[in-house]
């Protein structure tokens, strides 16, 4: 059980960025594609997640493969394209950053910094997206105990950077049936233990396009501030995720299911 | 992945318990102490969660404790105690069963048989619960892949009983900041595997009283058919799982928030 | 860490089994098919391991499989088979009870009891084979901590039944080139904690014959009192577990590399 | 199972290391404190390790800590203390790097460059060291299936670095009585599929000074082709690790015993 100690709480921490208060009273919605291939299909998906109303695109122009093989994504290029995509639509970009060096390029170009799972216990990166003006979501490891989650994040607070966000998206465990397993106990307790806003990855957690819905919803009822969802125009084109990835239509429907549950949570009085 | 054919799919099964359908689109809620511990704590507990809106009485009468010096629970005593509280307060009775001798007894007794974690994989106890005429209420093992615990119910279905209700109680994983990690995930691919109703237990899951509710909530969101809680009169007295029982007030508050979110539910026409 | 208290330790327990004296300073081998298949099989298999050095005899005449459409096993007749062979080729017997109601059954053809992983935690059949004269091998269940085993053993010991012995046959974890992850740091500490003889599966626990034979010599260099093995004369057709049986040839082969780690183990003054 | 393609196979891969051949038929030791604490401390390690058999110093400049708050170690001051004593001692030395921009300034002052677990899927991190001189210790992530490490082994071969050592640091899992667990059929299945040298740490697997010969014993006769093992003067006062740091004696009696296994294994010809 984490020490209540483990980090300086907060007594709750909101994120502004654009217009979305990240923590505040409403639900935050990122979407768009695992890996920015092109121009055109960012556009498009720019276009559809707004209308059907996230508030922020996601995008991979550096991606963290398990594989060398595999495609390793566009790099700076593919930042300039999320920019272009989302100020056209009105949205916010979130992007990863695997290198200490490339910290400020990507905050040249993206509102939110995103670390990914397999950096969250890289100490050199945390120490440097905590120098950063951008806020930060900072992905679960794999394997990571909440504690070692929340002292992931203390690096990044104790950096000067008071605006992190924690993202669950599923932890290793022997089950083979789905990529990951989602853990939305720890939503809870983060929150609790934190302050910190904690958003939900559906996508990655579960790797099949069935569950991204109904554990939209459970996350949501869980407390969850906000979700991060894996949208393609093609999904059976995808450079990578295409298995998890929703289509504009499918996504259209979790967001209006989405609300229903959410708007039942605030009734709650929580 | 689990291969489609691990179980003969049931179009959807609907159980019938006194009152009650279980899977058959009204929440199944069951509620009682972790063990029998004396008939009037037992009234009480079935008087309370009988009028904040459970319809199932829960309570182990045999228990299966790691340590041989933990209370193992009354035995048959504590079936009629069981059988005599829910009587007065219109309830149903769960409880589980741990030996092939003793099926037929607990079966005069209660309403649905349950094969806890420990004996998912005790394929003797499954075929014999296999031969009796209640529903069983199967819980997944603690290390239970989806592929192992839907042919875990497979072993009861061929025996000849059509009743099975899985249930979902959270699986061993790294984290220790709760006592299993809730597989949520599980609970719509197991319905969608399976066409079996999916019960979920947000207490053994978790072994945390503030992390309930919120999984309470997470659950049905995500599909589950209804919910097995631990409500205790005094929890800090409680023989077994004091930190996770609920008081009756907490109960019902958990109750009330539960059903605005099912109502949301089914609104989204599911 | 467990409880140092968490069995009342023995101070070195050995176990006499025929001539054997297991956990006394010789190496206990067992060594068989997986599941008893037929009588002229078993003579063939009995006669190899003797040849080579084996004790005792193992095979499986009830057998606990996760599909009930798989090979159950011959049950009766099986155990029958087993003494035969056994008594033909001066071995002792080892085989699985898995009903509480049929442990005198298997005790009169039996020398060693087995409890295998799926009821490790089954205390009906604990508690059962703890008022057996029969000496109990007790595998750890696959997700068990050394605490659960020990505390499952301790269910046999307070029965009545002191002769104890623990097999760690692997545990489950993510990784899924190995059929389970063979944890070779418990086989020291549970001594170290209880004082009971262990032995290790090598066969289960990798899943695959390349990795028996280091593991077996693995094993016994982490002080493992001896050995517990699948053997089979035509693996491809085996019945069940075919991938990791080994040939009679390649189980000498492994008994000659064995011994000599052995003979260092024991000049080392262990 | 991982694809036999996951990386591609080398025959053999011998590594030089001043007088050392890693993977050519000696055992290699690496031995020292877990973290760089003074000059003297470390003089007075390498002068007993050196005495008891080691070739390699181990020691942490830059230490990857799970708290922002625990000693991190005394960066490039600890660099010129290793080498120093080193030289002295005539050992080479092996320290951990941690961020892509410090490479060139580790690999000045140390013969081996260490990637620890939380780093094992830095890519960037991966990519840089692969365009070093120096050989690269790659450690097993805390999660990693086997393929995810060769695949990141790969990484570094294609960046044109062939000198790639692996080294088997116990995986998490949901034991608890050991700081990780050792996965021994991971040391041979590595080397079947990839041909690279691997290398046991029984220090940080265990966590446990009493479990440090017995698994170092048991790594040997898996077929490891070397140990790194924490070594501390004074154990009770070393800034981190203490718990499984041996002392020089304790550390001089795991030698004698661990060469009497490798010279069986020696024997057994393989």
């Amino acid at each position: 059980m984490p020490a209540k100690s483990a980090v300086n709480r907060v007594i709750k921490q909101i994120i502004e960025v654009g217009d979305i208060r990240i923590g505040g009273g409403e639900l935050a919605v990122m979407a768009g594609p695992c890996a920015v291939e092109s121009e055109e299909m960012l556009f498009r998906t720019a276009e559809a997640v707004s209308k059907e109303g996230a508030q922020i695109l996601r995008g991979g122009a550096f991606k963290p493969r398990s594989s060398p093989k595999a495609f390793q994504g566009l790099g700076e290029p593919g930042l300039a394209m999320l920019r272009n995509a989302a100020t056209a639509w009105g949205l916010a970009v979130i992007t990863e950053v695997l290198d200490t060096r490339d910290v400020d390029l990507v905050a040249n170009h993206a509102d939110i910094l995103q670390v990914g799972s397999r950096n969250m216990q890289n100490t050199a990166l945390l120490k440097e997206v905590g120098k950063s003006c951008r806020p930060v979501l900072l992905k679960r490891g794999m394997s990571s105990t909440l504690e070692e989650w929340l002292l992931a994040a203390q690096y990044i607070l104790d950096a000067g950077n008071p605006n992190v966000i924690l993202c669950e998206r599923g932890i290793r465990t022997f089950e083979t049936a789905t990529r990951n397993t989602l853990d939305l106990s720890a939503v809870s307790l983060v929150k609790e233990l934190s302050g910190l806003p904690v958003i939900v990855d559906p996508s990655h957690s579960t790797g099949r396009r069935s569950l991204v819905t109904p554990m939209s919803k459970a996350a949501v009822a869980a407390g969850a501030d906000g979700l991060i969802i894996e949208v393609h125009p093609e999904p059976e084109n995808a450079a990578c995720d295409g298995p998890q990835s929703l289509t504009p239509a499918e996504f259209g429907k979790l967001m209006s299911q989405v609300k229903r549950i959410y708007k039942a949570v605030i009734e709650n009085g929580e």
